[in-house]
């Protein structure tokens, strides 16, 4: 039988929402479109609708936080780390940016057929490597092999978990107007770094990943403003993805301050030849943090008197004013939107 | 400079030594030998080298199994479950074979840009049923997506994490000669759903795969048989490998007996077709247990009580003779070596 339906009554499917597109894993609009039209319905439940970097969770009196991230990172190695040390660096930094202090970690490999053995173990030496500089352990792994064209050499998963100290409590949803809004250090070092590595643009200067582990720079923070509201570490999308992300959960708005943005001399170079927003390209060394204006300076210090945080500045604030939206005042005194990224800058970053 | 070698003095590289083969994932000898020489000797602690499915771990006086799963089945949609089930089944199998209660898990994406969404939401919604069936949460989760050609459409890493209760001490470590080794029930279900789903080779009669969560199953036998000493669930490799892998650990030998061995009359006559053995066939829903003889008949009515043990049987015993190995009876009366499985039998079961 048949059964049209009279024309124009049933919305036509929009192609791009058909099929998965680079997009989707950008951190930027179509990420939170999947998140909120297939995982969150699917999996609802109060911990995971927190959409902080990792899990809260009490076991038998422990507080527990929990993540996982898989890397996909293409070159395997960039000037600055590798797929290896970044899978364990990036989630010691989401346990991290929950305030939780890394302990154990999960390693999960998918390698394809082919791939030198020397390779898999360069990356394994370097995850040794940055779990004993950062003080935890890998205490679990598979490893999965499929055939060639199957994957591109070497994927790999990382789930952690850490400890909550008592009284420590970050969360986006924490956030609240009048906020200060600090960065860490330089941004878009990462990107760019990934980019010159794989394009071969000819990009001079001296680009390299920032990967490192954050916890001991949270910890120096937390010990110096124990009321912090929220850190996140600015990945896929960079800051502007970050603050995007807050403003959406907290529902204030964020304005930041185009001057006060550090960015390195090689990585603003490279981001004019292409055209880039530094805001918008990946770290995988720098935090984000929302603190109470009373406790911002002391905050700042703190960040300051760190090895990774010598660069640290006060990057704008948080207000009641456009709620949601992420705006920049110029040099000039005048304020743009900060439009938040919406398909894919640039693939397999992380 | 030429700095040739005499003929001979150097062993020329192996080949199959250079380069990931697909036997590397198989989980038999060559898995073991990626192990050997490349993981442990880099990730060295004493968690990770008790080789259990899972890592037992204290934090703040909870007992805590953790552990990690990436998952590459193909097709992704299968008689009896598909890749999602397999996912959520597969991790609650792991932290259940350590007699650990599966509480959270986190799931990480890896996508291939193209794949239709609808396949996605597929396996989200199978996800989200298999968690709500076997009570456990799926609390964080991570997203990534690469280019046509860089995936196969869809892999997915499971971590999970479980409490361990008082006085519950599961381990490769404590099987003892003497032991009783059961099965609960018939074996190479998956795999042979798996084999004539890819393949269509035509093979008749009713093969679906045997994915099911199994620490209920678990915490009846234990209810019954507290001092169990092991137990394992027979996946990559099949029971052959996992009767391996128990004998290298605690030192035994294993002998079984060729006719006690459960096999449905599909798979059995799939086997024959294409010269397998159902010994080596992975398994999704079934556990092998080692428990002190003087408790073996106690373990064996509590499997069979339950619905996912009805066919439960006692397989064989631990032996002081031929340590490392595993001996079949045939039915004739005679005993042959059951050799490990080497190469791939069937890549991406799981």
């Amino acid at each position: 039988m048949s059964s049209e339906e009279p024309f124009g009554s049933c919305p036509a499917p929009v192609r791009e929402r058909e099929l998965v597109l680079l997009g989707h894993g950008s951190g930027g609009v179509l990420t939170s479109r999947l998140l909120a039209d297939v995982f969150l319905p699917a999996f609802t439940n109060p911990i995971l609708a927190r959409l902080d970097d990792q899990a809260r969770l009490e076991l038998q009196g422990a507080r527990i936080a929990f993540t996982t991230d898989s890397y996909v990172v293409t070159p395997l190695f960039f000037p600055g780390g590798d797929i290896g040390r970044l899978a364990v660096n990036g989630t010691i930094n989401d346990l991290a940016m929950g305030g939780a202090r890394p302990m154990y970690l999960s390693v999960g490999f998918i390698l394809e057929e082919g791939l030198p053995l020397e390779d898999l173990k360069r990356v394994v030496a370097s995850m040794r490597d940055a779990a004993v500089e950062a003080g935890v352990t890998i205490v679990t792994g598979d490893t999965k092999v499929v055939g060639r064209g199957s994957a591109d050499r070497l994927f790999v998963n990382t789930s952690g978990l850490g400890l909550v100290p008592e009284g420590v409590e970050l969360s986006a949803r924490r956030v609240r107007p009048g906020d200060v809004v600090l960065a860490s250090g330089s941004i878009g070092d990462h990107g760019m770094a990934i980019m010159a590595a794989r394009q071969s643009l000819g990009l001079e200067g001296d680009l390299r990943s920032d990967t490192a582990p954050l916890h001991g720079l949270v910890e120096a923070l937390l010990a110096a403003c124990p009321q912090a509201h929220a850190l996140r570490d600015p990945t896929r999308g960079g800051v502007n993805a970050t603050l995007h992300e807050i403003a959406a959960a907290s529902g204030v708005g964020i304005e930041i301050a185009e001057d006060a943005v550090p960015v390195r001399d090689a990585v603003r170079g490279a981001c004019e030849i292409l055209g880039l927003d530094p805001l918008s390209v990946a770290n995988e060394g720098k935090l984000v943090a929302f603190v109470p204006e009373p406790q911002a300076e002391a905050a700042l210090a703190a960040l300051r008197a760190h090895p990774l945080g010598r660069e640290a500045v006060r990057l704008g604030a948080t207000t009641t004013e456009h709620p949601g939206r992420v705006l920049v005042r110029t040099v000039l005194g005048s304020r743009r939107v900060l439009e938040r990224p919406h398909g894919e800058l640039l693939p397999r970053i992380c």
